[in-house]
């Protein structure tokens, strides 16, 4: 087996807002998050490190509701909190889990694997999770295993900052680009709601909203094709295959066109181009 | 093998201060004190996750500063930098680290194997630390592998919060006590200097001063005696014996004496009983 580890924090005033937010929540989903990169590498979790940065004023209460959350969610995927570190000091509430879990060798799961030709697959609908639902990641560990036993997964990464950066990201380590159907790509019922006040499309926000914790996946077709037969009920999409030419292109009709990879949007008329 | 892992940040103006301390010596520490960790459980260190969170301003000067002592240490103690997260936000520099190393399952140190009868040993000099060297530990590990092939250790444990307090956790994770020859504590020199302002005692700097990273280790008495014939050069001294009766013990001629625990002295006339 290989030993698989992440790392990822979550700071009050910048990943969530204590204010609005349960901090058993913020708990939960410090956890959930790392559990969704595991899932990325094929591998299932086992056991955390938490480390808590706790405000002075009113630490040991902060740290039990924190704890609440992080215990549900350990529980939920299996996982041993296996030691941590607590400190207090002037600042906001940070909580960092490293996440500890494990893969057998030939099933771990790369950024850098993906192959020309190769079908582009994703594991659920994206966009509006801000609305949300992003305080609750469901990180699809529930496919992990079914994708190991029934296909050969070449390339994975989970969206946390958008479709179209992960998915950009996936194609610049495996040094190849992807060709998108973008009407094939599914949109969250969030993302529909969410589009009536932004001003923007609901594609808009599918391709750069972020925090969906869903799993681009690349396989042969071959495989994509027996997987979508055999597991129909499984939620998931093929939205495009890998192609040579780097970058992300919309096939339409038969012209190509360039796509620029997107982040969150900071308002409703200018979206912001990383990478 | 056995997987190990650890934990440990330090934060600017709690654990050090960076109007005092070069940022890259911070570095280096948040890696050394884990690599104590390590250590205290007979271990070598294999990788680290670096969690850096960072105050706005700055923040790549400073990322860059930390990153140089953590890369030295890094690189002195043999550690891959796996991965990592890092943030920016409105509070103080920030540097978790949470370190992952690998032990023969037979060769696992616990704090809770102590034995009654067990020599207790120590690997070198403690107290006044806090006077400078505790910015740059100088983790025990190139004693453990030596260690490993010549005695069985029972149990172990690194002294990061004082001598008495460290060694009141081994006995108490181990449901044993300790008798103490004080007079055999070895004093580290710092010690002795810092005495000479403190108003404190050389011993009592020994005793609850922390920081020291050296290692208590108990093992047969038999062991402890052929470790000190065959290996007189590592400067390992034997303090005392575990006994069955609970707590810290002081050997007076025939009387035995209860010694507390104590960790940090905040001034000079009084000291903290912890726990």
């Amino acid at each position: 087996m290989l030993q698989l580890s992440c790392t990822d924090q979550i700071i009050d005033g910048v990943d969530f807002m204590s204010s609005e937010t349960p901090l058993s929540e913020a708990g939960y989903k410090s956890i959930a998050i790392n559990v969704s990169d595991i899932a990325a590498m094929g591998g299932m979790p086992k056991a955390a490190l938490v480390t808590l940065t706790l405000p002075r004023e009113n630490s040991t209460k902060i740290a039990g509701e924190v704890y609440e959350g992080i215990l549900e969610a350990a529980e939920k995927y299996n996982i041993t909190i296996a030691g941590g570190d607590i400190s207090t000091y002037d600042g906001p509430l940070a909580v960092n889990v490293c996440l500890l879990g494990e893969v057998a060798k030939e099933q771990l799961w790369r950024r850098s694997g993906a192959k020309e030709g190769d079908a582009i697959v994703l594991t659920g609908p994206v966009g509006g999770s801000l609305s949300g639902r992003h305080l609750r990641p469901q990180p699809r560990l529930d496919v992990v295993q079914i994708l190991q036993d029934v296909v050969k997964v070449n390339a994975a990464i989970d969206i946390s900052d958008g479709l179209s950066l992960d998915l950009d990201r996936l194609c610049a380590s495996s040094g190849c680009g992807a060709e998108l159907n973008i009407d094939s790509i599914p949109i969250h019922p969030d993302a529909l709601h969410m589009a009536k006040e932004s001003g923007r499309s609901p594609f808009q926000h599918a391709w750069s909203d972020g925090e969906d914790f869903e799993l681009i996946l690349t396989m042969s077709q071959h495989d994509a094709d027996r997987l979508s037969q055999s597991h129909s009920d499984l939620g998931l999409t093929q939205i495009g295959n890998m192609v040579g030419r780097t970058g992300l292109w919309k096939k339409n009709d038969r012209k190509l066109e360039r796509l620029p990879p997107q982040g969150y949007t900071h308002n409703s008329n200018t979206t912001d181009v990383v990478n």
